[in-house]
């Protein structure tokens, strides 16, 4: 059975999934669907990127992921699907795939312009369910990825912030790349950013600091901040039985500074 | 694999969806469910109505529709079970089928009356797990729609609010019936109401004036006003990268006023 | 198909449950996965123990039950599987399984400690991924409970409050122990509590009086109270087209006092 995976802004409180859902089924009634997310922050591509980097490889071989964050629906922005060894991509051609592509190193980006796969008339506000959905269902079903367009060069990546490393002085500079729903502080900074560094971490975010990197929440006490090795790979700031986002109120880009 | 598919307004804080679809693995484990929506305004049965009207078609034939938007349970207020040519659709009978059911012009309607399909004893603040999920996992096992009660000639139809078309002075009078998580405000104005205005659209709301019809988000700079041909068919009032319900504060039944 | 049955703390904004679903069909893509729900509140472990007790009965014998919301991930608590005649469960020792295990008398429980059916390495945040998703897929799959881990003689029980009962002078002291997304007030009394009693009840709450116990929501007027007995076996306080818990505002804990 063949699994499509779908990641979107799309919430809970409109049918909107559903429609994509019922969408899949009527073209293939015989895939499997799994929700990765919905919940990313409207139109906030890189939370979706960062989202889809976290998750997609702990998938099957074949999957198909479905990414729809997507301000530009209606414009003139292109819809893409991406065959990587293992997996498929579809989504909005605007950098939604950056990190996962940065892992993935050979893949092949095709252009989905053909419109008889898609769902018609093909609305201006909801590509998600005349476009994505509508294509994901064939590919499922076996059509080639060729029969949705053309191959086409690169696609568009995503910036996203590179932690400063100053081996000399041994700082690291980093910053706030996101958070979760528990409030846990999510920053750029990888062990491979600071395995240089000598001493234990010291940490400092917001005037806070904290004096190294722990092994569990439990570490210190509730209501205390900590820094630990969150499961997406980044170093997290968190606070046992609290929310760190809360009680810090950082931005998305506030400065984490790192000394050894 | 038969199709259940689930719209309510249960929310995702409790169990009351995952107790339900428990029932239905219970009695029929064969079955594939899917989730339509449960972020429906609570009790909010117009709004369920026109969700469950955007998103069923989508679907594969056969597929059985659960609906529990039940401000009525435990009241007097029947259990109906619909069969249309393509569906079936169980719900209170409280209007919720409504625009649905002004669709599809060809049905039956059964009472369900037999408590031998019920899980007992039945509770009365939950019929959504007792009656509707147990009922609708022996359809989706082949028990035959009159086995569950006799039929019944109508049931309750919810008005809705239809625009005042004037085309001697080229004016349509429509109003807000919904909006969505992105804030996107639905009026119910659709092409059909306005397809005789000889000129572009002029649509005021809230004191406000827009002055076409876009055919996408991007027609105008963030942040701007803009009314676009909706995904559920109807006219909607958005904002690029913003949120129209927030910034109009428009409650539902607001006026929508356009002029040719 | 096996059903895996996902309870957890971790909400819909993150991908978490979809990242714990793709190593579950890694594993396993035979599987079954059904949401009881995620919505737990963060690391509020009794709340997690109500809602498994009010759902898991409903599932198909063999289900396996994967229960997260643990506040002490990472630190020294055993994480177990407890098979029961019908059932299995997996989740952190920390008393989540309490009331599930209250009823069922019969069971074996096992220390999860082999880490050949771990993901490496084991994360210090994400058990609910490296450990509990992975070792369901395995069980899921046919691996014996005794591969996981030696026996273990009990585990953790959390203490839920019980009314006290005082039959000579014909009241009950109850209290509340949880509320539901439509703001109905959930307290620990059970029809067994009362049944001694030889009027109807009288019903105290945050100093507003309810004088029986009614058969509906619309057995009162839209926005009075009324008590009733809920679909989880608990006397509820709720307002008819209201919320309780809102009006009331009274915490986990406030008393509920019966006279007869």
């Amino acid at each position: 059975m063949k699994t499509i995976a779908l990641l979107t802004d799309f919430g809970h409180n409109d049918a909107y999934v559903g429609i994509m859902k019922g969408v899949i089924l009527g073209i293939n009634p015989g895939v499997r669907m799994v929700d990765l997310t919905h919940g990313i922050r409207h139109q906030d591509v890189a939370q979706g990127a960062l989202s889809l980097k976290a998750a997609y490889s702990y998938f099957p071989p074949q999957t198909i992921f479905v990414c729809v964050v997507d301000p530009g629906v209606g414009s003139q922005r292109q819809a893409i699907l991406v065959k990587t060894k293992k997996y498929y991509f579809l989504a909005p051609d605007n950098g939604l795939l950056t990190p996962a592509l940065d892992r993935e190193k050979d893949f092949e980006i095709y252009s989905i312009t053909n419109d008889r796969f898609f769902l018609k008339p093909v609305s201006y506000t909801f590509h998600g369910r005349d476009i994505f959905a509508s294509v994901a269902a064939h590919l499922s079903k076996g059509v080639e990825p060729g029969q949705f367009g053309p191959r086409q060069e690169d696609c568009i990546r995503l910036k996203f912030p590179v932690p400063k490393v100053d081996r000399r002085h041994q700082k690291v500079d980093g910053e706030v790349i996101d958070w979760d729903i528990f409030g846990n502080i999510v920053t750029n900074i990888e062990p491979r950013h600071v395995e240089f560094m000598e001493r234990d971490l010291n940490i400092q975010i917001s005037g806070k600091t904290i004096k190294k990197v722990s092994a569990s929440y439990a570490d210190v006490h509730p209501g205390e901040y900590l820094a630990i090795w969150g499961s997406k790979g980044y170093l997290e700031i968190s606070v046992n039985h609290g929310s760190a986002k809360e009680m810090l109120g950082v931005p998305k880009g506030a400065r984490v500074e790192i000394s050894g």
